[in-house]
């Protein structure tokens, strides 16, 4: 059965863009990516500020209301209808709700296959990624790193601490069928 | 009938991003915005400079091939989905081909309703700010600013030539249903 | 005398780096462009959130601390010795000090010729583009429209209330000798 | 004598802009930190597509022309200028010419103690982090990983292929005076 998608999930400063923007040119077909990041840059600006939408806190932690949820939702389902419309699509998402996120995402899946791949990296060095980006609220890597992968199910799990993107992109491409 | 989503269409450069930005502060509801910008970055990079992906000329022309059609028609039919499950979704897009273009975008909407937005832009204004937001090709304003209405039919038109993002976007939102 | 430096001050959103752009565009000789963003940028991350550097309230206000001043003053002595090394240099401020904020950059000259802009815009436009371009805290427009210009004398005046940066770059261009 | 200035050198996506996020976060004292990406993006649009300017061409080489050595000489000056001010500073930069460029920036910084950093990474690494990085020209990490240091002499020389950015920092923190 010919993979449709690819779901990465980690948290932040894990190194998903970087294994994204490797999986794309290591595989042959053209594949489309997005992720929450572009999610969230798609929400109107005062949702990025607002309980109902989603709250960047100054110690990292993130916590998202409902307005949030529903649209999310309703994104989920957009990106499935690209796959099952002929899309080959890679996501990266951060599992903040850990198993329930991912049970969102089966939800709207039905039978597309997918390939779920855990993005790890030992909290301390994320949080050091985290300072070298310097785009990030510090303490986003470490408050992330464990609580996303919480009864998750993967078919395969990279770890970006001492294993560089392309590789990591490489090993995950070896298991696109 | 509830406007489900809102279609912008113009020539780069014409302005529809700031219109964006302003919808999505007037209009009461959460509305997730998506472009053609977006999904040109969704792409592999590889796709960026090749034939059968998207072309930036020297000159100002752009040209797409036959992958980058094939994946803008299931991101096409994805984006549907996404108001189809609910969220209420504004779009940038420039028509390259026209009414062609907008026939593409019918043929996936169905019943979904739409609320058509024409975004004018006198060509040699257009040109100028091209030059001021210093990011873009020079030329694309100019060759795009006619050739991406030809055939289109609006629900209604605004011409930020003379009136500002903010003035243009209040005249939309009245037309909200 | 031969202008070395080009100097625009004005408030957020009023247009500063649409013209900075056009300049670039429009004189024939190669001009070099700094701005207060880019001091800001260069600055360590912490500076951006502390009482000594510098703070963007929720409401639009910026305030500025003692390290914030300490390396602006060093920064300003740094860019009046690029011009006096050969490069025309062209700055966009935001006079917060109003014609304190003038002197400072005055000490610094010396004799180094200079063309003194000032760049306006009616502080409800400026409001509107501030949402357009989505990436300010909104209020900054408003609360420095008029302030940044108490006291400062100018060599000429642009307006972008209802004139393109292209055309007030020319304006601009015009005076330089 | 106290550090004023410390100068890395690198070749493309050896992990200079990261290293520097990181000593900016650890040094206690706020440095300001410049690059040679911003002064490329300081120059007029047309010069970054010039013979006179800088080229990018699409094997990765760069070369550069008579107006960017001139505008380089006077920024080079100028960044000095702003040490010996009294802001301390942290540069990176790429030195094409190898000991040649050294020597343009010793020249400019007479007695101003500086600490020269070679930034070293393993040329198939970089090569690959410039594909996980998505938006430089593929082959600048390569063309450039070892030219860059030819003739070079440094204080201390880190190398991020096997060690992390934030590792690095504290290593050069630690011979800061």
């Amino acid at each position: 059965m010919t993979t449709q998608m690819i779901i990465l999930n980690g948290g932040s400063s894990a190194g998903k863009s970087g294994i994204v923007r490797c999986l794309q040119a290591v595989l042959p077909d053209p594949w489309l990516a997005f992720g929450c990041d572009a999610f969230v840059d798609a929400m109107p600006a005062r949702m990025r500020a607002s309980d109902e939408g989603i709250v960047f806190a100054a110690d990292g932690r993130v916590s998202v209301g409902a307005e949030f949820r529903a649209l999310e939702a309703a994104w989920t389902e957009g990106i499935v209808a690209m796959a099952r419309a002929g899309a080959k699509v890679i996501i990266d998402d951060v599992f903040l709700g850990g198993a329930a996120s991912q049970q969102r995402w089966q939800k709207a899946l039905g039978a597309v296959p997918v390939l779920w791949v855990g993005v790890r990296c030992e909290s301390e060095v994320a949080a050091g990624r985290e300072i070298a980006r310097g785009d990030r609220v510090q303490g986003m890597a470490a408050s992330q790193a464990d609580v996303v992968h919480r009864g998750v199910l993967y078919d395969l799990e990279v770890d970006t601490t001492h294993t560089e993107s392309l590789v990591c992109a490489r090993t995950i491409a070896a298991r696109v069928s």
